[in-house]
């Protein structure tokens, strides 16, 4: 069970033109109510993200902000920041083969966190529930949620929630053929 | 009062790359309910679209489905469509030109449709509302609804209406200085 849970622009960025979030605050009194994302990430095994996204996170000047553990994906990395030593492990394969390496050690409700992440994740059809809080802001360019796929991929939104009449968040859920 | 009601991939295509959009009948069982497009229809006062659109409509194999005056944007048609004479009206010049020219003869609650034409009132911050259902399956690639802009411009979501447990509605206001 692989979960994403994100924010986009209303045209469906993550990081502007620049590889800025600032605009994730557009509306800063979101950060004051509950939108989710504890219950979410109670309910998950580990996290699974890329180099870009651990190295924006150590980049923080906060303490390391995971209890779950936190599996990192890449090509090019042979240790892990500091900040993240002892807190995170490597990971390496395409995505059949880390998702068996995380599964085998008992990890299997996964958020996948990072936009290659989520897209390599996409390509192989190993995502199965999708959490999307659009900030309704249009930017023009940046850089996208979604990718190419191989082959077209149906969910169906089973849920959806307006925050301070501004904000939406929908719910979506990989529709498997059969089940 | 500048109106979009469209529909989009969850990826955000309003199109498929070939132009297609077989994938709009993802769930047909959406056809036998109601969206709010007839709703959205009562209220406006003309349509706005552009060549592309119109010619689209102007091919499928049913008869001139507008109630309503419809205004159609080029700069290389000189004359309709045998089709849409007598029913629809050539406008040429800028957005502001465009639009002075509509609310002129007495429409002012304007359907924007087609992709181009949304893109151009957005990129002159013309769009009051944007009512948009997503279809949820990610087609990998096609044409986008939205584009460049000069300036990000912030919007608020006022009402989210999910259908069927599959498809969502989010309606879009755009927030202006002062108002």
């Amino acid at each position: 069970m692989n979960k994403v849970f994100i924010a986009t622009s209303l045209d469906g960025f993550i990081a502007d033109a620049q590889g800025g979030i600032a605009w994730l605050d557009t509306f800063p009194e979101i950060n004051q109510i509950d939108s989710g994302y504890a219950a979410f990430t109670a309910d998950i095994d580990a996290l699974v993200m890329g180099r870009n996204t651990l190295e924006t996170v150590c980049g923080f000047d906060i303490d390391w902000p995971y209890q779950k553990p936190v599996f990192v994906l890449s090509t090019t990395l042979t240790e892990l920041p500091e900040k993240a030593r002892g807190k995170a492990e490597l990971v390496r394969g395409n995505m059949s083969e880390i998702l068996e390496t995380i599964n085998g050690k008992g990890y299997y409700k996964l958020y996948i966190d990072g936009g290659k992440t989520i897209q390599s994740f996409l390509q192989a059809d190993l995502i199965d529930e999708l959490t999307v809080t659009v900030i309704p802001i249009l930017l023009g360019a940046g850089i996208p949620l979604f990718g190419p796929l191989p082959n077209p991929l149906v969910f169906e939104c089973k849920k959806t929630t307006l925050f301070l009449d501004k904000i939406v968040q929908n719910h979506f859920v990989r529709q498997r053929t059969g089940s």
